[in-house]
């Protein structure tokens, strides 16, 4: 590409950069400095959050921080623009920058700037009339902002992304545990037999985990709403004026519709971030909820003519280039997998979490990167499983009838009035003979007849 | 030891156990069967909880499950032994058994009415006229008793150990916080100069890092106060009397005087660990805090004649088995090996929480004993921490005076009036020349004196 | 406990310890500082190697470093005592201490000196004639013999307990996939029906791991093997005599024979201990294979009515509490346990490995602990899995080959001659309309019968 | 985008493409089916790979497989152009598909096919002449493509990047090493001032733990080289002809030029990922070891008039956005933040490795996608750290003899001359009194002034 250049200047010196960016001279260091290509850009949730921010900032440096309206105005619709995701294209840097973000706050700065100046002059870049530092980034600091940004995208995602796949997941099961509630099948414990429960029983675990997960979700918020903006470069607010802070989670909140306020010690917000790790350790309980419930679908699918066969999940696509014919539960090891890798992602945000030094934890493009690509991951992958597996899962109610009918754990009812050595008794020798439990309940005399029938009845073994 | 031995039987036949003891074959057989040693013994008080298990269970018995009251108040006396720990030598088995316990809980059941028998007979052990099974395990599975032992264990560890050490350590960062409010020190970000604020305000950070932690504790605590029993072997409940969870959750509110209650599904309860899961990812959360603290600690701590050495840290043992009159912050080592291990069993409870398989996780011992471990290290590390390191810290005021006045990030007050790139120029110019930043901004005709002075003041830095 | 004490001094002055201990002041502070209780005690196996590290270095003293040889030789007794471990009561100290195992090794010291001079001047504990720094730790620092004793534990217990069950548990399988070899059942890919293999082909794959593990721990081993001693404080071998470190590591191998060796870079090994997680990286690799073996087996074994049902475990214990004769697979659910914990183990000590600062990592006793109780886990582990478990093992023939002939999966064999898409069709009309897959393809009319009986004939799918 | 479409079908039937697309059915439908968006999209270097395997498979197939001559090399020319990267706008699938990574070989099958038909009909699409699974496909499964893939692309990155990349950190370290080998300074053990050392020898320390880098990194070689492919289904090799796997790992590596060989068991390399769990750990190691280095480079670095200072590390961009004129070790954060991404990778690898079933793991893309990631950022990162930080590293002689000067740990020398304690005494009087060594010696009377001159010299404490 030999498209023209112009030239932008930091207090490094000048520096090109291509004719029709908006960015300047840091945002052109950076890309040279963290050569890790486009695969690893930072995620646009968190380029957008910089947008709320800078949008936010504008407002209200112009009421209380002496900032000039129409720069103000200017910067604003910029801002704007980014927080929409209208300048994605101008924002190249990577996660592995500076553990502070700075190279991406500064971008959005640059951005926003070139972005106004054209605007008001014509001109694309450069830092007049409006400056990067001293107007774009007014009263804050990278320290206060990306951070900032870090929990506007995270709280963002869970509201619009994550809780809404959770409540999707959960109608679904809690549905499905209604319809399923009479139906009768043998329990398994240890993977071995065991004594009966409904199918509907079964799935209203699912639905209570769910269910348990929304309300851990709910628990982290306030942390996650709370902002860092205001702290500028060490937490006590250097250069920002009186009551920037809560002037700022305002217009934060009246931007986005969502409840930001500001953190009660950005001390603590800059040189930790115990809530991205909070919120990471709730994200891994998910996927581990998740986990399980496919894990069991997938099992109780096993077949089709050798495993449990409990289940019959849709069949989405053909499952094997080799062996014709084959589906395979493909939404089950998407979402296991899945959920391995938020396992992992949380694991890298406790290692950036645990780093911190002093005044600023300089882990911050991975801990919010990791936030945001889990929160993404799990939601598109529970609204996909629920859509593609769950809606349309349907229960062999023969195959489970024959397989329940053959278990040996029902004689656990007969444990309480002939005790459970005897009991053990006869289900080892039905097992060892290949009898049913009454053939050889009566063979070992152990029971009668009448007895047996009476307490050995799997729709009376369900404790309700 | 050729102690004398009596015979013991169940389902699988007769086997001898040691004269002394009060357990039956099933623990002996567990015994023979995983050989981890004494090392890698069941937590003593997963044993106790499976105390206050039995103890309750009678007394419900006794009251809504038939249970013959001589019985049932041999059992409940037998059982409060357990839960007091008068009977831990009685408790052989290791953690690496069965998946659900069993073996724990049946050792429970063994050495309760093996007591029990030895209190209304004179004749130690054996089945009766108590029964491990029929009588001490009535209407109880271990399937529900174990995760409700690992509930009840982890309930009390937090409640008696984990929130006093979180309390404990905010009350002396709190305090530290005002003691030092007004001694103003150089910032570090990036572990570069940055711009000052006081060590009280550093310390605002780290007390407000622990408050959250408590929050946190206290947000899950509803989930852990839950308990499974009553779910017996699937979840179903079969065999357990109608009303007994109930009954059984308030009979163990009463014993320990904490608020637990009865588990709204068991099929979850059983199926998945998804709150130990959650309360470890809060447990990592504390640790990832904790080690921030220790290390900016050591950091600041760092010298005595070589480091930062703005704090001066208690001495309590002789440092170096080579270098003599050295002295080492032992506290924050022992903290962040502490924390790191809390970490790494946090990783064990996530793996053997996601591979449960349908209506049992078999991975309750391992998650149980990585849970009170990571609750016990957290909890005797902070007060250790707390008393030995933190409440003899000292701050060296004539140290942190000189580190600041040095400082050229002070130049940051200049900003707002001389623009960011100005202030830039004087600060390289200090820093390359080894000047003050006063001397480099009026060689540079940058900033006049008094300007300079009028702003350039640290204790206005602070952000009040 | 009253018994007598007797006074003791470091260089922070007098303190009593319990009249019977051999050890000295600092140990006694140490018991003091860390109050962790005897569950977190620092592993015997450490202990022992400290004991070959002092006799290996009185020895070496004696020969080079101008040690008195009456006072060499009544160090290398005691030494030799605390080795074989016959003073393991004297090792109070956890692994919660100094990062640098500074206090363990002191506990070394002063037991060795004190047991010293008991022999010497039959009064137990003191200095003199031995002292527990000048003579016992002679041209050795914490720093180097704390992580020489680590390797010296982590070399024997690799060589002593971990091959060995490594080629037990390859040995069974090896045996297995021999036994096994023809007899064809249906494979499992996406726990879905595929084609037949052998259950020998099938183990095979199992030894094949296994046998790859080994080659792993052996290609670990020389780096293992490096042994840190002679670095003294930082790693230049202050006060430590010329060719003390390769003599000593010498005398290391000859009372261990087995072959440790000087490591060459001193500055490494006492600064980061990468070799460690390498380590901690290949037993992390041994968990997840066994995870997926014992995982197979018990799903193989699941059942025994409503379940895979291929496989016959032995029964080695009654698996219920409340479930009257159930059976479970408790040797699968112990090694997926012990895997789990071997995994968190390895986040634990990595986490302790990346942090190291500057001359010392100080995560030493938390990386040193992990190892050796992941090492001893596995051992015991696989030992008693292929004790109790494979040995016993026995196929269902029956059953293997009634799940067989039902399969649709023998279809890909004709995807070769009438074409994928053919193959499908048959496969997916058999399913729908529930026939055996000739039944299908004739009424379809898209194979005939005599091609359909030539390749669809599960023996000649083997890939022979 | 209403671009023109075509029809193209599966065994599920027909489904429109985009027209200009050369993939097929499978692949639009995992498009719909697997909604994670670009952001998510399988590694390129998996799909290269993946062009690898069918251009290795056509050639074989021609010679021994019965594959037409003109369709084989219509194929060949094809999938050269997806493994030289020509076609990665036809690779639109993400890595969260189904678990065997069926997709994305079906991807490259149709592509491949659907270019070949392209070339000999002029017609793009479609299964005429060439078809995706009976002519691409050919003596293979998705079974053993994938993890081929997989293993060949891991294999090309660590040759061409990972490996350089080691060696190049490697070389500047061993310069550094020799171009400081006789600066002294301070040793710092615990963080706190310890004996001296010179600058190089400590980055001797850094130098070989990356040279035992290398080593792990050629020790797991052997096992990445070895190729599943040959297994097809379930590792027996139905439908390959014999010879398939040797011959087409011989094809594989002369098209590389890389020593690929065919893995001598194919039931395990298709049921599990042990080697890629075992590269894990390896990367795991790295990562842990470029922590370390970065951190202490950072920390010597600190200041520039607060801090340590002992080291000038290169400026590349601006600090801070707020701060004017502050420098940041922004290349020590970039790689630690890529350490802790590993270090997260691994856990995903981990569960990934561990959760196979039977004759399956159907983790492959997962596991694949992070081993590609966890190389390329360490790769990528070392090179950076290299070139930006390391080989502009310069030592401030002038504030490392300050500190040096200071150290009250040279007494160490002392020991073995005046013992233990009395050193210990004289560093203690230093210390409290503010004194220099000789003075309290002498005041002490614990040491003569010739002995004190004589011992306490840094020059002679280097253990040379």
């Amino acid at each position: 590409m030999n498209s023209p250049t112009r030239t932008e200047t930091d207090s490094f010196g000048p520096i090109d950069v291509p004719g029709d960016s908006y960015w300047g001279a840091q945002t052109e260091r950076s890309i040279a400095n963290f050569p890790f290509g486009d695969r690893e850009r930072m995620p646009a949730e968190i380029v957008h959050a910089l947008g709320y921010v800078k949008q936010a900032a504008a407002r209200v440096n112009a009421r209380i921080g002496g900032l000039d309206a129409n720069i103000a105005e200017a910067i604003q619709q910029a801002a704007g623009e980014v927080a929409r995701g209208d300048l994605d294209g101008q924002f190249p840097l990577v996660i592995w920058q500076t553990g502070s973000g700075t190279q991406s706050n500064m971008n959005a700065n640059e951005v926003i700037a070139g972005r106004a100046n054209e605007q008001l002059t014509g001109s694309r870049g450069g830092k007049d009339p409006v400056h990067p530092n001293d107007h774009v980034n007014k009263g804050q600091s990278s320290n206060d902002s990306f951070p900032t940004a870090m929990h506007i995208s995270a709280g963002i995602a869970i509201y619009r992304r994550l809780l809404p796949a959770l409540r999707r997941i959960h109608a679904r099961l809690a549905e499905q545990s209604e319809r399923w509630d009479s139906l009768v099948k043998i329990g398994r414990t240890h993977l071995q037999d065991a004594t009966p429960l409904t199918l509907g029983q079964e799935f209203s675990g699912y639905a209570a985990m769910i269910e348990d997960n929304i309300v851990r979700v709910e628990a982290v918020l306030p942390r996650v709403m709370r902002l860092a903006q205001g702290g500028t470069a060490v937490g006590t607010g250097l250069n920002a004026p009186a009551g920037f802070a809560d002037a700022f989670a305002k217009e934060v909140a009246n931007l986005t519709q969502l409840p930001f306020t500001s953190a009660p010690n950005k001390f603590a917000e800059l040189a930790a971030h115990d809530t991205m790790v909070e919120l990471s350790g709730v994200l891994n309980t998910i996927a581990v909820s998740l986990s399980k419930i496919a894990n069991d679908i997938r099992l109780l699918g096993s077949g089709p003519r050798c495993g449990l066969g409990e289940l019959k999940l849709p069949e989405n696509e053909p499952g094997s280039s080799i062996m014709p014919g084959k589906v395979n539960p493909t939404q089950c090891e998407m979402l296991t997998m899945v959920a391995a890798q938020v396992m992992g992602n949380h694991v890298a945000v406790t290692v950036g979490g645990l780093q911190g030094h002093m005044e600023l934890n300089v882990f911050k493009p991975l801990i919010g990167a990791n936030i945001i690509r889990s929160i993404n991951l799990l939601s598109t992958g529970m609204m996909s499983f629920t859509e593609r597996t769950l809606d349309g899962l349907e229960a062999d109610e023969q195959r489970i009838a024959d397989l329940m009918n053959r278990s040996l754990m029902l004689v656990t009812a007969l444990a309480p009035e002939i005790g459970y050595d005897n009991a053990a008794t006869i289900a080892k020798h039905a097992h060892k003979k290949g009898q049913t439990l009454k053939e050889a309940g009566l063979e070992l005399g152990l029971v009668d007849e009448e007895t047996f029938n009476r307490l050995v009845r799997p729709e009376n073994m369900l404790g309700r």
